[in-house]
């Protein structure tokens, strides 16, 4: 065991994660289930839109030649053949001083070339026949959407790598893709390393804990649109940990251990990835928390060993997991958006490394707030439950003052960002 | 039929949804399932925390007053009795001159009420037996965590109505919770009415286009939190539509129709809502898009008459039906996140009324920017896919500038607000 370990600055420790080049797979899954994947080819117009001549409101369709000399002085009256909706075909073209009653999203007739809106005109009958009087003129093509007016055949709407929501589901309907192409959801191994976890449904015990970090992790996965697999928890025995881990390498796009990645007698990880022949790519980072975790790669696979502590597994997930599971996914922002935002509270603490504190974002008067989500001693416990970004504050500053600027990564926000520190 | 409607200004139309008061119900769903749902009761802490008074450091555990006049000219030696790591306990307590080897998060030994790092002592064996030397005294309780110092028994942690997040999900597996209690998903019927629909599937006709209104509705309902039932398209006849929409009305907790609620010959759900002896809430919002947006009431149950205009069915959907959704998830902040904003682009078009323009937040310098996502007419088809605020413009203005200050509501942010337009 190497007691010191050389600490390497942040955007480093990512670069030698992101520098892992598995490419996302795809799969074809119905368009019903593909609400928050990632489209793994375009999306195109398969048709124009409109597909043909429509009317952009209720009306009469009519050949605008017929139109030409009315006047308010001088009326023309026109026969209404029929009456269309929305999906009706009119039975025949419109011919000299006729007109169809055509309603909102209707196909314009063969033979009528503009809609005059209800609004213009006036409807009677006589003798059982429908007639219509419009007082001016109509232009050609006067309201009427043109086919292919909107978009094109053939133009790409939305890209590969965007997610899917209501907007681009509504587009693959229009556009007849009942199965969309996606990227698969990487496959995620967990396992949860010390002799110290309860399962969730066991009764607490003298020296023991519940493993809540196993749950945290799985959900944060379930978040980064990825698919977790808890594969137990393991004792702090030596063999029994180096065959479980063993065993799940190649089941998984990524594997992930938390706890056993400290300097402690029953830290097992380092000579796991020892014994394994796995390249360890960091086993120290210079931030806090999460200051021992570390990467190993083995074959083209990556071994996440977080730390057991909640709050620096939270951030270790987030800053080198999260972006990997986003390249898998083809998402081409791979980072958490990253801001500039104003310091909600105090934060007197002085930071010798890099920290990233559980922050909460907030809006006041225009501008992105960020307050640090537990500061005091008893808010350890649920800090992670208010946290949706990380407050960032760089290594060798004494503490912040309310008010000061500050940078923020956004956990929750769906844009992402090119690059780990673009801000 | 009513051609003369009445428009109903936004706030007050809200008002009239979220008067509407059926509870929501609540379910038990496994931990590992519970990813996204709301508590419907509050997060206990089932135990202090920690559970036991604990190390935080690796070190050793002994009796600080075997440690008072210890210093670096007068060192004292203790027989390190055994080695625990986390989860395991000492065979016995500790007595006057000893010291358990404890690793961080174990249970500090009966007896010993401090912990010395191991940075401070020095180790050897001598016979066969392991010593440790200490230059310093220690105090009571120094480097111990003491039992419910970070939390009491019984505290509420988390409160009802909070959406389960990765921290709420560790906080739930530390306090024993296998399964929650959380709001059950509100289930919501989806007609999709016109008889120019055709499914996705289902290759163009002439007059024809592909329904994308129901899939969505269907996704914007999933992204609310609730379960979407797309019950199938209805042909523009009313006793088809009648029979359809009075038969499904006791099966969901809400109703959504799309399109027929204009005022063309087709439009058949105003006469629908009359015979089925609804009470319409409104069926004219003093609005751009969604002005014909109509809600009726029937023993209890909302009927939703959204456009078959996408935007303005979107639109709809976010303003009426969401912050309905959230009630009966327990949401204790129902109505989307409102903040005040800087507009990226020019928006000339004046507002007759108020406006709500699809729009796309993006940060600049600690300010929130927000752009429409699709000014020209070709980026109709495409806007809802980029859209993930709606910028709010006031009825009345005629048109708004880059750099303007406007209001945005901001659709995929979680926190929510209590009240409208708050902002």
């Amino acid at each position: 065991m190497n007691l010191h370990r050389n600490p390497l600055p942040v955007p480093q420790a990512v670069d030698r994660v992101m520098n892992y080049n598995k490419e996302g797979r795809s799969e074809a899954v119905p368009l019903k289930k593909s609400d928050g994947r990632r489209l793994a080819e375009d999306l195109l117009a398969t048709h124009p839109v409109p597909p043909f001549n429509k009317s952009p409101y209720d009306g009469f369709a009519l050949r605008s030649e017929d139109t030409k000399d009315l006047s308010r002085e001088n009326p023309g009256g026109f026969r209404v053949t029929e009456t269309i909706g929305a999906g009706q075909l009119a039975s025949k073209p419109v011919e000299k001083g006729e007109a169809v009653r055509i309603m909102t999203g209707a196909e314009i007739p063969e033979g009528a070339d503009c809609v005059a809106m209800f609004e213009i005109c006036q409807t009677y009958e006589e003798q059982g026949v429908s007639y219509m009087t419009l007082k001016r003129s109509m232009d050609q093509d006067q309201n009427i959407i043109g086919k292919g007016s909107e978009t094109e055949e053939g133009t790409v709407l939305v890209e590969a790598g965007t997610r899917i929501n209501p907007g681009v589901k509504a587009l693959l309907a229009t556009f007849g893709y009942p199965e969309v192409k996606v990227y698969r959801k990487p496959k995620i191994g967990v396992f949860a390393t010390g002799t110290e976890l309860l399962d969730v449904d066991e009764p607490l015990q003298p020296g023991k804990i519940r493993n809540s970090n196993a749950p945290m992790i799985l959900s944060q996965i379930e978040r980064a649109g990825a698919e977790g697999h808890f594969l137990g928890k393991l004792v702090d025995d030596f063999d029994a940990c180096f065959r479980a881990v063993s065993r799940s390498l190649n089941d998984y796009d990524l594997l992930i251990t938390t706890g056993g990645v400290s300097v402690g007698d029953y830290d097992l990880m380092p000579d796991i990835y020892e014994k394994l022949g796995a390249q360890v790519l960091f086993n120290k980072v210079a931030m806090r928390p999460g200051s021992v975790t570390t990467v190993a790669e083995l074959d083209g696979q990556l071994l996440y060993g977080l730390s057991g502590n909640p709050s620096a597994c939270y951030v270790g997930f987030e800053l080198f997991t999260y972006p990997i599971i986003q390249k898998l996914l083809g998402n081409p922002k791979p980072f958490h958006t990253r801001i500039k935002a104003t310091l909600g509270e105090d934060f007197p603490k002085p930071n010798p490394f890099t920290r990233f504190v559980r922050g909460k974002i907030h809006y006041e008067e225009g501008k992105v707030m960020v307050s640090p989500a537990g500061m005091d001693k008893s808010n350890v416990v649920t800090s992670l439950a208010g946290t949706d970004a990380f407050l960032v504050l760089p290594g060798g500053t004494r503490g912040f003052k309310k008010g000061d600027a500050v940078e923020a990564i956004l956990l929750e926000d769906q844009s992402g960002q090119e690059y780990f520190e673009e801000g």
